[in-house]
């Protein structure tokens, strides 16, 4: 395997760590926590994890940790800064007994159940600190949830002596890791259960979670793609470009990206659907920025879209709704032609329905009809929505031109900017984050905790002035309603419309959508520069921290 | 306007020079050139200015210039180091004399015929020193080859004093920028002419020039995330990615970035030619690697496709050269709807063309029917190539499936990066040589040349031994036929299959096709991190270079 230069230097870094952690630690511990709503119902499902308190590291007495073995699984999509995580649970572990060993279980949570591992020497951990992805050890997005899966785990912790599993991973995993703990406990198997806030969508972040990682990474890449690209359009002066970003669930990546390169227009997901928008409410919504920019003669522009778009909008739900039940019907499937199909389903469709699946160009009505998943559901993800609403733009300005509102020239480009993120080397930020993330972890474990989640918090100060700790998991948690069942999860957090990195956007972005010049182009992420480059927090991470 | 942290680190990098240009210089004349072929023609066309000797800088006594207004155009697409470029003439023309002034025209050779213009202050140099883009002055596509243009042009010098124009473009360009000298020449209008080579596709190259300026940084930053994207199949393992490069006439960026990533397969237009391949064999050619990936396990893996792909496949030339005659029929124009045009194409094609078309997906003859140019013709640039070659390959293995040839699980990404790598932040090569090509340029301006291009050699070596001086345009001419016209052009330079990069790839790509750990991630350009992070020249240019 042959390594890059820059790879090579990377290896050297040394990723920092809150002081705290620098020497002999102890632990605080806070009040007794309740979750965040459903309290009664989450008592009775976590009984020996419930109530738990946030505890906090402090300065503290030397002392001798006996040898513990450790195991440790990526689970779901890549995200920068997961080798570190890994690096810094090693360097911890061995640095309180130097006979502690940590093994990697392979590709995601299958690996535990189908006993896959590795012991992780320290040849493997030195050849992939401050690296991207997650191929140390694989990943992969098998559900933790079966209590005969847990039981397999436990075989082969006991098998290899492991008395703890660290679970890096997104809102589910994390609540899978905490089932998992009060499952451990119940049945008195001394098995701790450690996680990590993996994700670079956001949207695992609460008042003790300020960021997840990979976010910060993931944002710069596109944030350098998308200021590339604004230079591009500023310098040709020809070509809109509609820039689709990854983020299904919530929109923080979309909007970081729109704090950091100022584009002309960015549509928030979470907005679109507390205002009850249709696509044409979002169609108009660029239509006005092009208009209003073309008659200032700037007939090029950028436009920022979250992949998961089309899920926030009511209507949009409501007619994917009915056609996933009209799609598995045995009549549907026995139709052969795009248009005989389109004709049935514009036959069945509920009035108000029929008229959202007619307002969709041609060929996302045909994507709708035709890419869908194992379990026949529309697969939305799939769906260009940057080519969708270039073309039902370019209609919209069509009209506006016959009626004489518009008069430019409108010429429009697509982009998706996703897996160009999820692997790249993680900034200083993520290297220290995650580092810190993954010492403080093997810390939680060797002071005997289970049912928390790794936390590092005052992120936007220094390394050195960040707190380090642990938060009990159930205490994110409630019952919500997935597949027709309640069940306890982490709540998820979407771009809140009250905060203060959407509030300032709101303040900006009328200017953003008609002035020129006021792009940002903020280039590559440096990793030795000077600070204010190498190591600037996320625009959402300094807003946030303003209070 | 805001400056990203970058962009103002960046605004106070000085770029390097080499050391002969930091003194006095006088110019050491070489013998005089012939054109690289039909000299004879080429004598008759430029009889000013053909025949004019190679000259190159060196060490000389300190002498005093005159001030001298010069005015400057970017022409055609963007590439990284423009602004530089810009910023070096200035520097070299004040450095000389103060007095001296630098005009911007803009928005491309439009600027000179249309009068549009300003002058380049020291305030406007300094915000854009080591920037991406052509945002400065704007770049645009008229070509300059008209004399009544000439005539234009040659009226705003004279109202302000212009003595000399340098044209920062490409292979057209440059030639536009020779014939111009020429008329100005022949016509006894005192304005020198003097080109500069640019292009991020790496065609303009020649035994002269080394290398284009902008291909360095595209090529790295397209690399960057061909890396990104490897480490994310290396830590999923389940996809495929399918990513096509900018770069219509020449494979010289894919051939770079599979040098600097290590694709499982990529496709190198030239070659396709040479050996008369037809999609069938591409896809065999890709279909062998995902077969024997598979075999061993892996079922991920990557393919660069270069843009131009199509145009440099015989039997596809064919096919579209019959189609465009096809479309541009009434008879074909008065139909209407998908099936009956393709109906129409099929009964009107030749036997052969007719086989191609039905080899090609669905979706691509549709877009062969549909998306036309203004002239009515196939536009090319917009096929898909890398979503066709998908489909190609999914079928493909499909049969291969059937008759037990193949057990795998296919699953494929698309992708397509070209306007990510054109406005870059330079690179610090790019900012160097991009630098010193300008401050050459005001040199040779300053020694009285014309119809020459500024020229940097010896670039694989670090800045200070850089050889500056400049080529006469005319001997990198020849004549070839365009629009059905036999037209003196430069020579472009494609990737040659007996050139050590292609031949050094050609060592590798059995092994890269197959085995695992061969990707290399590059990460993002830095530009302040050790040397060998932030000065490394193209792997083209060191295979070359290694004599």
């Amino acid at each position: 395997m042959i390594k890059s230069p820059l790879e090579k230097a990377r290896m050297s870094y040394q990723p920092k760590l809150p002081n705290v952690l620098k020497g002999s630690v102890k632990l605080s511990e806070g009040k007794p926590t309740e979750s965040v709503a459903n309290q009664a119902e989450m008592k009775t499902l976590f009984p020996h994890t419930y109530g738990l308190p946030i505890v906090e590291f402090v300065a503290g007495e030397p002392k001798s940790y006996p040898a513990v073995n450790v195991g440790v699984i990526l689970s779901g999509g890549q995200a920068p800064g997961g080798h570190n995580v890994i690096s810094g649970i090693f360097d911890g572990l061995k640095k309180a007994n130097p006979a502690s060993k940590l093994y990697g279980f392979l590709g995601g949570p299958s690996g535990l159940i189908d006993h896959k591992y590795k012991e992780l020497t320290v040849d493997i951990i030195d050849s992939y600190r401050n690296t991207g992805g997650f191929d140390m050890i694989g990943s992969g997005r098998t559900k933790l949830e079966k209590t005969e899966q847990f039981d397999k785990g436990a075989e082969i912790c006991k098998q290899l002596n492991i008395k703890a599993i660290v679970i890096i991973g997104g809102d589910d995993s994390n609540t899978n890791a905490c089932i998992l703990a009060e499952y451990y406990k119940q049945k008195n198997i001394d098995i701790q259960v450690i996680g990590c806030p993996k994700t670079i969508d956001g949207d695992l972040k609460n008042e003790m979670i300020e960021t997840s990682f990979g976010f910060d990474t993931a944002a710069k890449v596109y944030s350098e793609l998308i200021g590339n690209i604004q230079r591009d359009c500023n310098s040709s002066r020809k070509y809109w470009h509609f820039i689709r970003l990854m983020g299904r669930s919530a929109s923080h990546i979309t909007l970081e990206c729109a704090l950091q390169t100022q584009p002309n227009v960015a549509i928030i997901s979470e907005e679109v659907e507390a205002k009850n928008q249709s696509l044409s409410d979002v169609v108009t919504q660029i239509t006005d920025s092009i208009v209003e920019r073309a008659n200032a003669g700037y007939e090029f522009g950028s436009v920022l879209i979250p992949e998961g778009l089309l899920e926030f909008m009511p209507k949009i739900k409501m007619l994917l709704s009915e056609m996933n039940d009209l799609l598995a019907t045995p009549e549907f499937q026995a139709i052969v032609g795009d248009e005989a199909q389109r004709n049935f389903i514009l036959l069945k469709l509920s009035h108000e329905n029929k008229a959202t699946f007619e307002s969709l160009p041609l060929f996302i009505a045909k994507q709708l009809m035709m890419d869908r998943d194992a379990h026949g559901n529309v697969q939305v993800s799939l769906i260009e929505t940057e080519k969708m609403l270039i073309e039902m733009v370019g209609e919209r300005l069509k009209r506006l031109k016959e009626c004489g509102a518009y008069t430019g020239k409108f010429s429009a480009m697509a982009h998706f900017f996703g897996y160009e993120g999820r692997c790249a080397f993680p900034s200083n930020f993520d290297a220290d984050y995650c580092y810190s993330i993954g010492y403080n972890a093997s810390l939680l474990i060797l002071e005997g905790k289970t049912a928390y989640m790794s936390i590092i918090r005052n992120c936007c100060k220094s390394a050195e002035e960040w707190i380090a700790g642990g938060v009990p998991v159930v205490s994110m948690m409630n019952m919500e309603r997935r597949n027709g069942k309640d069940v306890p999860v982490i709540r998820k957090a979407l771009v809140e419309l009250e905060g203060k990195p959407f509030k300032f956007f709101v303040s900006k972005r009328e200017e953003w959508a008609g002035a020129n010049d006021t792009f940002v182009f903020q280039g590559p992420i440096q990793f030795f520069g000077p600070s204010e480059v190498c190591d600037a927090r996320t625009k959402t991470m300094m807003l946030e921290c303003d209070k």
